[in-house]
């Protein structure tokens, strides 16, 4: 058995009072959960934790995701402490801006971070996709004697995680899936901001998690019994089989006067609380920010054997590479960053020849073709895979062995009716590594809205993360308006840095996943349809992946259409009606209008240029279109159930409602100085 | 014991042809649900449910809620066979355009469809949230001899539903605030769209649900023991200090050869399956449609026994009324849906002179007021009580009073960390009766976004449900880009029917209440600031309700600035810097597009006219702004952690920034002939 020394306890009260001075610093934040969990994070990071401080990216590392994410303060006094990339002058600039320690952990922005939490639950599912990753990796790569891909995915966890409902579902599956190298610590503190839990949580999380087939264990004394605590982290690591959970209880804001109330929650302590605490704890109330050379010397040590464990992992890679040299260069590549060379050449390519096609069908030979290019693709499905076509023929689903339904190796993954859990997964599978997975995912379209918050942290996270959002629009018919996006494309537009497709025919289908694929620091949505579409003259890859591209280009053009997916073939339709009346119509594919964004303003003025009006055409709302087009044909109300065509009758989505329409427009603009939409002064 | 007949299970075998031949007209739909579900729903409304199909208002009824929405086959034959306003033709025309018979059930379609469901797990939600509004209106005016609200709420659910986070949060608070009178019926039948459950769905569903305190009833044979399912009912309704769920073995698509597959979920049976189907239940094959005497008959009885149950209960109310006139004329106004006379007295207003406060501070009084005047409203918080300020000073909690915490005739609930289950629990109190109960409650709008789901039902199902969104901006500053929404106000205008207000101050914050609380067949979010607004010169309750309008008229305009809630002040300012050098700008307050949209168009060209330019400011994406504006001032990135004051400079949205950008936005649009975004040819 494992003993702690005098300097342990120093170590925790260190970490207590370091949190507790950056917190006070930036008289904001929350003091409460960091000292609290300060023992169970002392206990992990001296004796289990498996990491290189001066190598964040180390493949093999242990992850470590702080779910509530809001108890930050005690992460970055750790990330500190160990000898990452986080000074003592950062943790004074906690929350100020264009610092490395925001308010919440962001990816990206503090060196040892894995993932982006703050925003409840999410954290959970991340570090649930975290450790599919490594169970994959380890059934793919590892061999007898050589387990490249083995470290522990270590969570942190608070009430309000738990209380979400993304947790709950990464929580199900996770048990499902038999995740043994997943370890979750529960900071059982009974606060949360509305007070006591038993205001509104009184479930018995324990039988919960064992219902989900997790192993649970309790430690009753959270505060200081780091032995305890010890034996529970490591009875966790002895259960290969399931995920653990450590239901640890803890006072929120230990040392404080208003230790184990909420008052300890969300804001900095009182000055005279703060100088109690530090006497309390053995520290001068003058001196802040102190770190004795006992903590000092510990954490040097455990980075130290950090370095060594990562230097044995690079030792015994290379042996694998001499033994198994095609894995290893795999390996290499991916986590070099790097798709496979050519892979490009399993994006087919089309002719106005070639019979229509429902881009979800178009998608599913897409992945098909992709499966063979690019080992690291995983796909899956929200339970809908004979809807969203997301599986190959020949696929393996991830499953545990003992389910006798797949095994770990398999890039298939049944996230069940779980759409906000398989997105906060996703990102978590994404923040494994670079190349080491890229998760792609199918729902309908409408219920990417439910995992909302998780493709917003995909965004802010800047992670590549595919969904596959069939059943687009209005085309999906029957099912009516329940399944129908209008506000969804536009909601996913207006998020920052995420890229939402909807390719027209085959060609911008294969353009989508082109730019999914090689956008590494951009989520996309891939909006696709349930209904055959024809594939269009002018189309191509290399059109589409300018997100807008002139389809057809007509002298003297009366107007623009600009459309987007199912609508372009419409425009099309309708150009040429109108053609009969000698009107010239031109027309705009946009499969993709944040990327068309990102182009020379020369050529967005082509493509859109002064002179004459431009009319959009999409069968959702027309908020947004404003930016791009003069005049919208839009449905900018519920949809319908019904069959399709019956569908877009109803709400004038037809060639000739549409060319009435459109004469109206050449008219009224007639008398107009017409300025393309896109000719702004700011 | 009660016992059935060989009409019931000839009953029984109608509703499955029923449904399956529902299912076959329409050519779409799901018939394995429907039939094997049909006996629990004979058996629940043939001995159980109290409720008059000739008047589906019936304040009392018992609730009836198909969260597995995609089974609605089976509840329009209910419907049917009981005498809800559904013909067969109606059934005739399932999944057609405009029918009744729409393919998920719609509140607001149907005859006695009680809310929309179909996406997944948001009936459960609903469910719990009608039990709630039974719960509490029962503590509220329920006298000795006099139940008056005394109904149940009945719900079918499948695994697609469990699976869902929604569900768990909603299933984790009726546990907690042990909802009686709430039954839910698990139609454990093994199989989902992607085939057997046991592929992503093996956790312990009784346990969980033991965890959460519901009591747990199994069913082994849900097909033919009508017998076991009617005593799990009644036991069900025996156990009134916890809810319920009967977990129901059953074979989706009972009778059909390929029963027990997920072949039989989600598409027609072929017609020779069909035909055995009939032959097998002693129907002839050749007949569709049909409905024995025997079946009309039992059916005709439970109508009967209906009316004969609503009877008796107005009987009850009239001896209420005469011994409770006050409480009985409440509860008669809230069923004629009308708000107390004179409420909108509550509503304060304010002068330039009254100090500067945060509109999230506005409406803490405002729901204090409030609560006094309109005695419907309930209010809550997804934990985040001390910052929404959602809770009035002398609020009871709605608890279970052995929780010692409150009791049932609270008006706040403690909903925990569970927005998407928040939301849809209030569409559930919404749907409970016009104004038997006004839901409203509190988080952060950037978590607005993790109830996408909810927040679209209500505005598609035409509910009265008010969100109280505050830290509405960058300006919540510290908590940083994780916490501060830049496309949720965008997204929630892109949907139809949601009203979203942003109030600039007092007068508009009021306004926006006056709104949300008239607008009974629209949702309405309220986006609130964590930092204090100025009072303005030239706001009114009159003009918020307008959705826009002219806050500072000019002689000579050389612009006009339309902006919203924190930013309006931010425009006064940038006005009064730009007046220094005799620059003349117009300020629009905008708190509500959705309603400015709504006034006439000579309104709508009176506040942004032809003429010059409109420059939009908002800290938001200017995604949606084209609508209204020529140029944008906006924050089209994530945030940043830090001080509101640091966070709003960095972003260029201070007076000085947006005044140069006014300027060269005047002297761009010089040479153009200015039109108004809303001067429009369609
Ligand atoms: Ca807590
Ligand atoms: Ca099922």
């Amino acid at each position: 058995m494992v003993s702690f020394t005098d300097n342990d306890i120093k170590a925790v009260q260190t970490i207590r009072t370091l949190a507790l001075d950056t917190v006070n610093k930036a008289n904001s934040g929350h003091p409460g959960a960091p000292m609290g969990m300060a023992p169970a994070a002392h206990v992990l990071f001296s004796k289990f934790f498996k990491a290189n401080p001066s190598n964040s990216k180390w493949a093999n590392r242990d992850r470590f995701v702080l779910s509530n994410g809001h108890a930050c303060a005690l992460q970055y006094v750790l990330l500190h402490l160990l000898g990452y990339k986080v000074t003592l002058d950062d943790l004074k600039s906690f929350r100020q801006l264009d610092s490395i320690t925001p308010g919440h952990p962001e990816l990206g922005v503090t060196d040892g971070i894995e993932v982006t939490t703050g925003p409840l639950g999410q954290g959970f599912a991340n570090a649930v996709g975290l450790a599919i990753a490594q169970a994959h990796l380890g059934a793919t790569f590892n061999k007898d004697g050589f387990p490249i891909f083995d470290n522990h995915t270590y969570m942190f966890t608070g009430d309000g995680c738990l209380m979400e409902g993304v947790s709950a579902e990464a929580a199900s599956l996770a048990g499902h899936l038999k995740l043994g190298n997943l370890i979750a610590i529960y900071d059982d503190n009974k606060i949360s901001i509305d007070g006591d839990t038993n205001i509104a949580f009184t479930e018995d999380v324990a039988k919960r998690f064992e219902s989900y087939d997790w192993q649970v264990i309790v430690v009753e004394n959270g505060d200081s019994d780091l032995a305890a605590i010890h034996d529970a982290i490591a009875k966790a690591q002895a259960e290969t089989t399931k995920p653990t959970i450590i239901q640890l209880r803890t006072t929120i804001g230990f040392g404080s006067k208003d230790q184990g109330t909420h008052g300890v929650h969300g804001n900095p302590l009182k000055k005279d609380d703060t100088i109690e605490i530090k006497k309390k704890f053995g520290f001068n109330p003058e001196e802040f920010f102190a770190v004795p050379n006992e903590t000092k010397e510990i954490y040097a040590g455990i980075a130290k054997k950090g370095a060594e464990t990562e230097a044995a992992w690079e030792k015994l890679f290379g042996d694998y590479a001499t033994k198994y040299p095609e894995e290893a260069a795999d390996i290499k590549r991916r986590i070099d960053g790097k798709l496979p060379d050519g892979w490009e050449k399993a994006l087919p390519t089309f002719t106005p020849a070639d019979p229509a096609v429902a881009s979800r069908k178009l998608s599913e030979t897409l992945l098909a073709k992709l499966s063979v290019a690019i080992p690291e693709l995983v796909s899956g499905s929200a339970d809908l895979t004979p809807s969203n076509l997301t599986r190959w023929g020949n696929a393996v689903d991830f499953q545990p062995p003992s389910s006798g339904l797949g095994d770990y190796s398999g890039r298939y993954i049944r996230y069940g009716v779980r759409e906000h859990g398989m997105g906060a997964i996703m990102n978590g599978l994404a923040a494994y590594g670079p190349n080491l997975v890229i998760p792609a995912a199918g729902t309908f379209l409408n219920f990417v809205s439910y995992a909302a918050g998780a493709v917003r942290l995909a965004a802010l996270s800047h992670q590549r993360v595919i969904w596959v959002a069939t059943h687009d629009s209005i085309g999906l018919g029957e099912d009516g308006p329940t399944h129908q996006p209008i506000e969804t494309v536009a909601h996913f537009r207006a998020l920052p840095n995420c890229n939402v497709w909807r390719p027209a025919d085959g060609n911008e289908t294969s353009g989508a996943y082109h730019s999914a694929l090689t956008s590494t620091r951009t989520p996309s949505i891939l909006a696709l349809t349930r209904q055959n579409l024809p594939q269009l003259e002018g189309s191509s890859i290399e059109n589409a992946i300018k997100g807008a591209y002139v389809l057809r280009d007509v002298k003297d053009a009366a107007l623009t259409f600009i459309a987007t997916g199912s609508e372009v073939s419409l425009a099309v339709e309708t150009a040429d009606l109108l053609a009969k009346d000698g009107i010239n119509a031109r027309i705009v594919s946009a499969p993709c209008l944040e990327i068309f964004a990102q182009q020379s303003r020369e050529y967005q003025l082509q493509v859109l240029p002064d002179g004459h009006p431009v009319i959009s055409i999409e069968a959702y709302t027309s908020f947004g279109w404003g930016k791009l087009a003069h005049e919208s044909i839009s449905l900018d109300t519920f949809g319908a159930s019904a069959p399709a065509a019956a569908v877009y009758k109803k709400f004038g989505l037809t060639s000739d409602v549409i060319s009435t329409k459109a004469k109206k427009v050449i008219e009224f603009y007639k008398s107009i100085q017409v300025v393309s939409p896109l000719n702004k002064a700011l």
